[in-house]
């Protein structure tokens, strides 16, 4: 048992709790909290995510609550859009589940943010719990708040703020991720130190065999420190006027780079080479030393995160950026590093810089 | 210039006016104090309204933000629905729209409602305005914040609380209405004066024929004092868990015939026979006297309300309540009127009573 408890709060007032734990056991306790006794639960998970845990959460919930449903979908950020939503609001209507009833977000970050819409919307909105069960939903998209799906090629396009009540993160989950899963999720990891945290960035670099290895005490602490920096974060800034902008270091050109890509790339592949470009003009700009880009460099590359894919076009990647739904009066908002833990918004990025770091080929 | 505003808080802070105009000669003032300047705006309306409105209100905008763009629907509930929002969402994709622009919902009740589904979810919320051209629109749909579509045949079954930025009501508007239009609006008039307030119910039977000729004092008056009990009621209650919830008087019953009557009647028909029915079964309760049960008959009657179709079954319409979304565990929220004026939520209206009130024959 881990039991670590964080509040995360609005205003002042407590909204939700992040527990972190290393099983399942205590997941039923933290649910009667919320009342379920009367409740109809559903699940709604894909379908990889199932095949390794549906059946035990499943069996730990009968006969604590109303009724237990289960919606499966087709895993993927294919899956990520409306009509996967309409499937899901058809299916609450059919099995007559009202206001007071809950969903169960089981599994990655597309789970997790097709399932809070679905709740944020669904009778004008119901409750809703995140089971995170990846690396990347756990540290970053099960916590405050943002849910949506997908306009066909334009991400997270349509969606709602909407709190969880719960995040229930298991960190054994971690261990059935794919490496290339777990490797999607150590890119936002890595950003928690870089934009955030120097202490933190240095402690993934003293213990990236641990990392790399999945160890215990690793995961345990690797998800409590990421957990916690978000928090900050999203209690200082719950809806993304300020600070919490600084959570899209490489979101503008990963955003591009995935779109393009057809998302056959991750959503944390493309993020960490949005990252290592992001630390490049950072760096060209004289806001970090060459020696400390190689070191953000070498990082990325120990946990083997993929290059800039060779048949994209420089000037394609940087059009694309114009869709970038951080607009302000048409103008990108870019991310970049003051130093190794600080990040800052600038508005002043220009195409022809993103150009020139894409075009030198060293990401 | 009539020039009366009403301010409506939330949580004690002031969240949006409710500005009540006979013109839209004001509109420009409103909304610079928004900052519209630098800001795309989008209207969107439906074509009849769009025949009458549309220019005078575009040509006072033309020049004061950065674009003015427009997006017309096919007018009628059959219209709100997630696949008119997902074509919204097209366009303004399409166009460019970031956080900073801002929707404009110019009509009715369709339009306000979907417009605010898509401004609450675009880009996870982008800020509207309501520019309500119906009388329902007027008193009722526009404020509170209640967005939202149908899915198929159920209504309001998506949506979300999204509070608008501002609501400018022109009362003039209300004489370009249909008699049928009109009178689905007074339905919900009569409503405010049967739930809360006895004698604004008193002040509609005294100026029946005013109202009914739509003259320019009675519809001032109307329209304040509906938006004053509205105004009441949702800042009592903002997530209806309490005393909004009297709003839905008539809405049990009227819901149902709205939908096995596949929308050939208007909401405001359906809700007022809705009415009638849950009138009838205060009265058979005791609650309200049998005279004052028929001052109720004879006011809707002088307004020319549709009675019950004589096609539907009192045993279907029944049965079809039970996919109502203001559900508890599975038990119906039904609205009843403790006196005139005095409306309370039941939670142990039977079929039976429902059925018998039906088959009575006298709604």
């Amino acid at each position: 048992m881990l039991e670590k408890r964080l509040e995360v709060s609005a205003e002042g007032k407590k909204v939700y709790d992040i527990v972190i734990e290393n099983s399942f056991s205590n997941l039923v306790k933290e649910l009667s909290a919320l009342d379920i006794q009367e409740r109809k639960l559903c699940i709604v998970t894909e379908r990889r995510v199932a095949s390794y845990y549906l059946e035990e959460v499943k069996s730990i919930l009968e006969g604590r609550c109303a009724k237990v449903e289960v919606y499966i979908f087709q895993e993927g950020e294919a899956s990520k859009n409306l009509s996967t939503v309409d499937n899901l609001y058809h299916f609450l209507i059919t099995h007559e589940f009202d206001r007071k009833d809950m969903l169960l977000a089981l599994g990655g970050g597309v789970t997790g943010d097709l399932t809070g819409f679905a709740a944020a919307t669904y009778l004008r909105g119901i409750d809703f719990v995140q089971i995170p069960t990846s690396l990347l939903a756990q540290v970053d998209s099960s916590i405050g708040g943002k849910t949506g799906v997908d306009y066909h090629a334009y991400k997270n396009m349509v969606g709602a703020f909407y709190m969880p009540k719960l995040v229930y993160i298991n960190v054994n989950t971690i261990k059935t991720l794919s490496e290339r899963q777990y490797h999607s999720g150590l890119g936002e990891v890595i950003k928690h130190g870089l934009i955030r945290d120097r202490a933190y960035f240095e402690w993934i670099k003293a213990n990236k065999e641990a990392i790399a290895e999945r160890k215990d005490e690793a995961l345990a602490h690797m998800v409590e420190e990421s957990c916690l920096i978000k928090r900050a974060v999203v209690e200082e800034d719950p809806k993304e006027h300020g600070v919490r902008a600084l959570l899209n270091f490489g979101h503008t050109l990963g955003h591009s780079i995935e779109k393009l890509m057809n998302f056959s790339l991750t959503h944390g592949e493309c993020v960490a080479i949005g990252s290592l470009l992001a630390a490049d003009i950072s760096s060209k700009r004289g806001y970090i030393s060459e020696q400390e880009n190689k070191e953000i460099k070498n990082i990325y590359a120990y946990f083997d995160f993929p290059a800039l894919p060779k048949e994209l076009k420089a000037k394609e990647v940087v059009k694309e950026t114009k869709h970038d739904k951080k607009m302000e009066h048409g103008k990108i908002k870019f991310i970049l590093l003051d130093q190794i833990g600080k990040a800052a918004i600038y508005q002043d990025v220009t195409p022809e810089e993103m150009l020139a770091v894409i075009e030198q080929g060293e990401v």
